[in-house]
C-alpha cells in the first residue's frame, strides 16, 4: 500500500480534539504509509498540534468545520441539518474519493443515517450494520454484529448482516468463519420469528458456514467465529459485557492496586494476567465498523481515551488495507445468485 | 410462619435427583419450619435419600411421577402430554393447595406454560415473566425481568413487569425501588417502539418510581434497583454476563489456583475478594421466580449445583413468607384503578 488517507471527526466524542489529536499523531507514528485529515474546529485542533509539536507534520492537515453533531440529535434532524459539521464534512471526504476512511467517536444514529446518505449501501444490502471484535478464551478473535446500528430489522437484513459479518471475519482470520445466531437458546424451538426464520435462510446458503444458535454466554467462549442478532440485542449484550468487565476490573483495583507492597506481589503473581484482563476492556476492543456502506467508516466509543481511539483509527486502516467494501460486495453477489439460481 | 412445604421437580436439570435430593435435605437443615415434597422417579429418589441416610426423615415425602419433561418438549406439547410428569405433579400439587411454592430446574418453556394453565395468571396480568437478583457494585441488590419467559411481548405487557418487579424489589428492600428499563441508550429518541411506548406508560403512572432508560453496562451499578426489558434481551443480557464472569473466573483459576504456593499467596493478597468474585457467579444468584400467577414457582438453572439448587429453594420459602402473589395482586388492582379512574 503506497499511502492511505484517514478522515477523522476530531470533535467526536467525550473529548473532541483533546483526545482524537493525540491518538492521530499516535497513529501516524505506527501506520508510516497513513495520512489524516482532522475534521473540526481549526484554532481547538491548531492548539493541540502545538502543545504536541505537529504544527508542521505533513502528514497531518486539518478541515475547518463550524459546527459538531451533538449526542441527542436524531438521524433524520441529523440528515436536515448538519451541512458543516465535522461529522458530515469528514464523511464528504470519503464520498469525494479524498480519504480512503472516516473515524469518528460522534452520535451512532447520525453517523449511520449520513454515511447512508453520503456513501450510498452496497447492492443487496438493505442497512448498515456495526459489527466489532470480542475477546475469547484462547485468546481466538470473535465478531459480534449489530451492535446498534439498527434497532428493528427483518430476516433478509439479518441474513445480509451474516454474509457481511462472514467476509470480514474470513479476511483477518484467513479461512471460512463459523457463524451463529445469537439466541435464547440452542434448540431450533427456542427464540423469536425473527431469528427462526434468519436460521432457516443461512442453513440453505453454502456461502456461509452456519452452525445453529449460540447462547449468550457463549459469546466469549469462541464458539462462532461471527455472531449475528438485531442492533437493539447486540448493543445491549455489549454493553452489559463492558459493565461486568468494569465490575471485575474495580473490584481487582479496590482490592489490590490501591496498596502499592500488594500491587507488587499481585504483578509477581499474576504475571501476564492482568494484561489479559485488560484485554477484557472494551476500550481496547474499541473501534466498531460500519458494514454495508460503500466506503469504510469506524466508529469508536464516545468515552474513548487516546490509546481507544488510536485503536479505531488502526482498525479503518486494516480495512482500507483489505479493500473490505469490495470483498463484500462480490460476496453478496455470489449469494444472491446462489439464492436466485 | 408455622410451616411451609415446597413441592421439588426431583427430575428435572441436567442432574436430576443427584442435585435436587441432596440440595433439599440442605435447606431442610437451613430452613427448620420446611417441609419438601419430591416428585420423580421413586426408586431413584429413595436411593438418594438411603445414601444421604435420609430415609426416614418426617420432612421429606415422596409423590412417585412415570415421566419427565425432556428439554427439547415444546410448551405446546408439554401442556398436552405431560400426563404424569414431575413437573407436571409438582405444580398440580401447589395448585390443589398441598404445596405452598414450586421449584423445578426442567425446561423452561414448558415449566411457564404449564404453570400458567394449572395455576393461572393474576387479575391484571397478561404473560408470566421471570425475574432474577443480580450483583452490583457496593454489594446492593438489583433485579431484572423478564428473563425469557417470553419471547415477543408489547408495551402493557412490559409495564405489567415493571410493576411486578417493583412489587417483589420492595418486599426485599423495604422502600420503594427504583425502576428502569433497558435500552441502547439514555437518551428519549434512543430506542424502539416497544420501550418508547412502554416508558410514556411508566411516566404517567405514580405506583412505580420510573427513573428512565438504563444501558447494558449499568446493569451492574445499582443505576434502578428494578430493570425492565422483554425476555429476549434478558435472556442474552443475563446470559451474556455469566459468560464474561465465568472468562474472568477461568483466567483467574488458571492463572493462580493451579499452584497450591500462588494460592495462598492469593488468599493473603485478596482477602474477601474471591469471595466477592464468586458472589458475580450467576450459580450463587440461582432461582429465577415467575411472576404474575396465583402461585409461586421458582426456575432454576438446569445445571444447577447443589449449592445453587439450594439457593432456589429458599428463594420459594421466602416468596412464600412474603404472600408475594397476594401483594403483586393488590398493588396492580391500585395501578388499574389509577389508569382508569
Amino acid at each position: 500500500m503506497t499511502g492511505l488517507t484517514i478522515a477523522l471527526d476530531a470533535m467526536g466524542g467525550d473529548f473532541g480534539p483533546q483526545v482524537t489529536v493525540p491518538a492521530s499523531v499516535q497513529a501516524l507514528l505506527h501506520f508510516p504509509s497513513l495520512k489524516v485529515v482532522l475534521v473540526g474546529d481549526q484554532s481547538e485542533i491548531t492548539r493541540q498540534l502545538v502543545s504536541l509539536d505537529q504544527k508542521n507534520n505533513p502528514r497531518i492537515s486539518i478541515v475547518h468545520a463550524e459546527s459538531s453533531i451533538a449526542n441527542d440529535t436524531r438521524p433524520s434532524q441529523a440528515l436536515r441539518s448538519s451541512k458543516g459539521s465535522s461529522m458530515r464534512i469528514a464523511l464528504e471526504l470519503v464520498a469525494e474519493g479524498k480519504a480512503d476512511a472516516c473515524v469518528s467517536a460522534g452520535n451512532t444514529g447520525a453517523l449511520m443515517a449520513l454515511s447512508r446518505s453520503l456513501l450510498k449501501l452496497l447492492p443487496g444490502i438493505d442497512r448498515p450494520a456495526l459489527i466489532s471484535e470480542l475477546p475469547t478464551m484462547g485468546n481466538q478473535q470473535s465478531w459480534l454484529l449489530d451492535l446498534g446500528a439498527n434497532v428493528s430489522v427483518d430476516a433478509d437484513t439479518l441474513f445480509q448482516f451474516a454474509v457481511m459479518g462472514s467476509v470480514l471475519a474470513e479476511e483477518q482470520l484467513g479461512y471460512q468463519p463459523s457463524v451463529g445466531l445469537l439466541n435464547i437458546g440452542e434448540e431450533e424451538i427456542k427464540g423469536n420469528d425473527l431469528v427462526k426464520r434468519c436460521a432457516e435462510m443461512l442453513q440453505q446458503c453454502s456461502a456461509v458456514n452456519y452452525i445453529g444458535y449460540v447462547e449468550g454466554d457463549q459469546l466469549y467462549t469462541g464458539k462462532a467465529d461471527v455472531i449475528v442478532c438485531d442492533g437493539f440485542v447486540g448493543n445491549v449484550s455489549l454493553k452489559t459485557s463492558e459493565g461486568v468487565a468494569r465490575l471485575f476490573l474495580e473490584s481487582l483495583k479496590m482490592h489490590v492496586l490501591a496498596n502499592p507492597f500488594k500491587k507488587l506481589v499481585a504483578k509477581w503473581l499474576f504475571g501476564g494476567l492482568f494484561n489479559r484482563l485488560k484485554h477484557l476492556n472494551p476500550d481496547q476492543y474499541n473501534g466498531a465498523s460500519l458494514l454495508g456502506l460503500r466506503g469504510i467508516v469506524v466508529k469508536s466509543h464516545g468515552r474513548a481515551d487516546i490509546s481507544a481511539f488510536q485503536h479505531a483509527i488502526g482498525e479503518a486502516v486494516h480495512e482500507v488495507e483489505r479493500q473490505l467494501p469490495n470483498k463484500i460486495c462480490d460476496r453478496l453477489e455470489a449469494v444472491l445468485l446462489e439464492r436466485h439460481y
